[in-house]
């Protein structure tokens, strides 16, 4: 089948949008505060479950709180499912999640609306503290909901302040008698920003995600000798923050080095006492790498490691390395990525085939049912900031190549292996 | 004349460091907190003025606090000084400018008690706020005894909670009417812990000090831009935290590079925002960069000034250099050198001629005397730490150079032009 002529009403998604970024507005900016769990958070899962109802849908809330809504086609049949999340960072956007739940659902509304019929239901859902930032992991609903993790431990899981996650759902209502691991879609495909700047940089619209980046985050540190800067001799000393500032400096190198899609960062570092006069006794730093290619991760894992050693050695420093993080990549599913490709083409959209840098609930569905992922647009890249912002125009694109994606997929026979 | 067969009694210079130690000691350790013009300090002061009067000394205290204690030796004769401070930084030992006045009134005990007849009185005094730990600068009291600040400016100086000199003087009662700029001495030579590790590591007891390293501290800026480590390319960072980190490393190279006494140390550097998956928007660092030899000095700030602006350049990121603080290197006086090198000789101490790596007050006082210093070794080359010490047979060994070079200086003529 080709494209379908439906389209999606954007000014309803744009003041959707608006009213749900509403909720947990920082003052004074476009940004929202909507940690997990909290209750704004509850207000705004309290709004998108009174349109999921409006429109008819069966609403499911599960053991972690994870809210899917679907139509009634099909009799029984597997849904093609897309979603996202509503929570934010502490000082995040908009855009990031909740664009992925409100196309879902605008896309569910204009599917209805048009009275079209399907061979499966269409779901929408929002999974519970993707960001992680306030219950550690990120993507813990999505990852619950595929059997990643069972119920008991995540409910266990407490905040900073010692605030307990299955306490905290009871307290804003949404711990729900649907099961985990849940239902296992017959598809799985979600819209997001892409929080970054390659498609503004290349003029693109869409980004046809093949693959989520796998990610390495390595902590070292490193105990030298405190001297002072003044008296103590070169020759002499053990300088922990001259350790560090080279193997950041060499993060840069390496990636060079491994090359292909490998990126790498030095984000946090941190010297001690980090004082002018006086040379470190000591120094953190957290080194983040990541590739599409399980392999090439390994290769640069190694270098790394190879290089803090060498370094640390040349000094008389030490120097322990500890995994903070590390996800392998994940590949998305050719046809899902193909059908996403298709649909940009027949909508006159320029786009490109592009990792996703970030890690989503796409990534966790993938483990169950073939998956994939369309990026829009981030105004200069931003993302997890007050400033983030994706154009009106090319919210509504990435939501028609959202709805016209999920109808093919309803249409499409997945149970067959997935192609090369 | 050769040297004397006096000697100074060690162990009551050893109770006296303890008993001065004792006040303003951090419970636990053997370390010493006394800011200047605390209330400790005022103790400090006033168990300082008690031991100088209990010698019959001529006691005076000038306007910004600064006390000299003179023999009675000579008839009108400039003295023959000797001195350090007595106030610490927030977590010092008791030996930093502790020692260099205790000894000097050991020296002056020891030449009483044998009732040795001088043609010029031996002085000793303590000048305020060497540390500039609590008012900067540091080496503040000397430096109004020489002329080098007004009194007035200097008693308006504020402490970090706005706390004013000039009242804090009065309220601890050591604003006195000797005038300011001081009496100028016939010579002046300061003892003092090394501070750092040359002595210890060379295995040698005395150290003839010939000069003040040069300081130059720059504080470097960074702007780049903020974005996520995961979503960006590599190709479309301005990464503020990869430049700090190749400044950092770089500093080594150009101490390399430069040779001779050059050091230099990146100990203060900070990113913002200083998270594992955010590229740094901005970062500062400052560089110490420090020589005995001026033009080298300046050499190696050319070169730390091109390579950040080059470092920057290549990644897109804005620098801003200023210099936060800078003095030229001070040369001490070939004779007062010379005699305490023929002093340390003659008590069969193993010595070497060496830089100070840390300011003192005696660099001041090279302003209008003849000046030297002499160095006692600092185990581990610890300083500015509670754990900060000296052995008793360095502490004697010490004091015993300065009583016989004191003695020497007394009788030389240092009227004419200062040797080559």
């Amino acid at each position: 089948m080709s494209t379908t002529a439906l389209r999606v009403d954007g000014d309803r998604l744009g003041r959707r949008l608006d009213e749900l970024g509403a909720i947990g507005a920082i003052v004074g900016t476009s940004g929202c505060c909507r940690l997990a769990l909290t209750d704004d958070d509850r207000k705004g899962r309290d709004l998108v479950v009174t349109w999921m109802r409006e429109l008819g849908l069966d609403v499911r809330v599960d053991g972690i709180g994870n809210v899917v809504a679907s139509t009634h086609h099909g009799s029984g049949a597997a849904p093609v499912m897309t979603g996202s999340h509503i929570d934010t960072v502490a000082t995040g956007g908009r855009y990031d999640g909740n664009l992925g739940v409100l196309a879902g659902l605008e896309v569910i509304e204009t599917v209805l609306a048009a009275g079209l019929d399907l061979p499966r239901p269409l779901a929408v859902g929002f999974f519970t503290d993707e960001e992680g930032a306030r219950f550690p992991p990120d993507m813990l609903g999505s990852l619950v909901y595929v059997g990643g993790m069972s119920l008991e431990r995540a409910l266990d899981i407490t905040d900073p302040d010692g605030a307990v996650l299955g306490a905290e759902l009871d307290r804003i209502g949404y711990r729900g008698p649907a099961p985990v691991p849940g239902l296992v879609p017959h598809a799985y495909v979600e819209l997001h920003i892409e929080q970054g700047p390659v498609l503004e940089d290349a003029g693109l619209r869409i980004g046809v995600v093949e693959s989520v980046q796998g990610i390495s985050w390595t902590e070292i540190v490193l105990g030298g000798q405190s001297c002072h800067a003044g008296t103590t001799p070169m020759h002499l000393r053990h300088d922990a923050g001259l350790v560090a500032a080279r193997i950041a400096a060499h993060v840069r190198r390496l990636v060079e080095e491994v090359g292909g899609s490998q990126v790498g960062t030095a984000g946090a570092l941190t010297l001690t006492p980090n004082l002018v006069n006086v040379v470190p006794s000591a120094a953190r730093l957290v080194v983040d790498l990541r590739n599409t290619d399980e392999q090439a991760l390994r290769e640069s894992e190694r270098r790394l490691r190879r290089f803090v050693l060498d370094a640390a050695g040349d000094e008389g420093v030490t120097a322990e390395l500890r995994s903070l993080a590390r996800f392998e990549p994940v590949g998305f599913d050719p046809r899902v990525i193909d059908c996403i490709e298709t649909v940009a083409e027949a909508h006159g959209l320029p786009h490109r085939r592009m990792p996703s840098g970030a890690g989503h609930d796409a990534q966790m569905l993938a483990r169950v049912c073939p998956s994939g992922m369309i990026f829009t647009p981030s105004v200069n890249g931003i993302s997890h900031n007050v400033t983030e912002f994706t154009e009106p125009d090319d919210v509504e694109a990435g939501a028609n190549v959202l709805l016209d994606t999920m109808i093919r997929l309803a249409h499409t026979d997945l149970s067959a292996e997935e192609g090369a």
